[in-house]
């Protein structure tokens, strides 16, 4: 049980945390801190949160939990701010995208409460953000991956790990550096390809029409398009080295379909798009809900 | 009201058209025409058709509408073999994705029935195929393009578009290089580029696990890459000249991504996501099934 859980941005990830956390009756009292007042309102109404503050070091006194929901870039800034104010001993955990510079920022912030300190990140979303859009069972049946370090502690990893499981999640562990690899192949790497194909279809002549008409098999291949703009500059930038990476890598295999194309190959068509639908048909469909 | 429908080629496409034009009352008898002996059997058993054969041109006798849904690259020896044994006031059409080609390959075989040939490719589809696959309502509230040329009669257009009207679609008409140029923008690209993505990822050590933590996003980014790699490839080499020239565009604005992340520039990711969300958010959320 988590006496007082100290959630730090009342979003789609934190909401949802929340909701499924005392779904479970895995809390007590959940105390909710962010910078938008109205969002926090809305999240006391909705019963999402008992309590709310908008500072960061008032909010976290008393907790034994602390999640850092917050946007990316705003991790070590919340991290630097809670420092002097978490107790001796809660934990903290966060649940950003990319882990290696969110590290970096507990090492140099939390000073000695940085064995508590478990890096997180759960594999599970929508396109949508905000209290509004959370929902209690957001993590069933998702994937969350902690990325201890060498001084993290075992205690405090296996509270984190029993948090994720009371939220309906399957928790992983993996090496920090082995996870932004990871994730900018099967998630980074795609949002910039829906954001550039978006934004490559959005400056040609007649692009409205193009939009038009445009069928099923585009609406699903862009809707990550539709994510926020700034949580995913947060997420390439954070993730920046993994990420070139990974789009140098997308772009050989791209040169190797344009010259195939190029130069008339339909044999060298058929076996790459072969053996691409072979790897994505053994993609494992979600679990049904 | 068609009085004998030939359909050729009874997968998803054909045999959803035949379904849905029985279901609306709107055609006598439907002839199937197909090389899978299998197949005709499902469709007759499950009852999309009420003849079928397995020669062309024995198919498409006494019927008032054929309707080639085969294969792209097998289309134009479709049109060769049934040139000869299409009835004086019989109307053709197709279903192609793209659609210079198969004019090209229709004005030269079909000889003086080219004007009662209408070209036509319904938007609409999934990744599967088959007789099994299809179902009546595929085409409901999806869009179908006819590109008549010059030499196409009026009276044939117009039939060709009350035929499609009966199965539920909204017909449109647009020029060959205008459809094959739109197409190659909202639909053969994104194709390329989920076979690309998923080629890229299999290819990579420890694909297994980078498949199995793959979330939302990524299936239904890819999901695309699930279709069939023959009819993409035929897509891909009859569209080549629009598809290629789509790709190149396509590359200048990752490559702008890609510099905007080296050079750590996150304003301009920023700019280049908004502008993409905007996009993307306009366009239109399909009916209500």
């Amino acid at each position: 049980m988590i006496h007082r859980l100290c959630v730090i941005g009342i979003g789609l990830i934190g909401g949802s945390l929340a909701r499924a956390l005392r779904t479970a009756g895995a809390v007590e009292t959940v105390i909710g801190c962010g910078r938008g007042e109205e969002n926090l309102l809305r999240a006391l109404e909705l019963n999402v949160i008992d309590e709310s503050s908008r500072n960061p070091a008032t909010a976290v006194a008393g907790a034994d939990m602390v999640v850092v929901a917050t946007a990316l870039a705003a991790t070590p800034n919340v991290l630097a701010a809670i420092a002097p104010a978490i107790g001796a001993d809660a934990i903290v955990t966060d649940v950003g995208s990319a882990k290696r510079r969110v590290v970096e920022a507990a090492r140099s912030r939390l000073g000695e409460n940085f064995s508590r300190f478990v890096p997180g990140h759960p594999i599970a979303g929508t396109e949508k953000s905000g209290v509004d859009a959370s929902f209690a069972s957001l993590y069933h049946d998702h994937r969350v991956i902690l990325t201890p370090v060498p001084e993290t502690e075992a205690a405090a990893l296996r509270r984190v790990t029993w948090m994720w499981e009371a939220a309906g999640a399957t928790v992983t562990e993996m090496d920090v550096d082995h996870h932004d690899n990871m994730l900018a192949a099967t998630s980074h790497l795609p949002h910039m390809l829906a954001y550039a194909l978006v934004e490559c279809l959005a400056g040609m002549e007649g692009s409205d029409e193009i939009f038009t008409y445009a069928a099923g098999g585009f609406r699903d291949f862009t809707r990550i398009a539709s994510s926020s703009p700034q949580m995913w500059s947060d997420i390439a930038m954070d993730n920046r080295d993994a990420l070139l990476s990974m789009l140098e890598r997308f772009t050989a295999t791209y040169e190797q379909l344009y010259d195939a194309l190029e130069s008339n190959d339909r044999n060298a068509l058929l076996e790459m798009f072969t053996r691409a639908k072979a790897a994505r048909d053994k993609v494992s469909l979600p679990a049904a809900k």
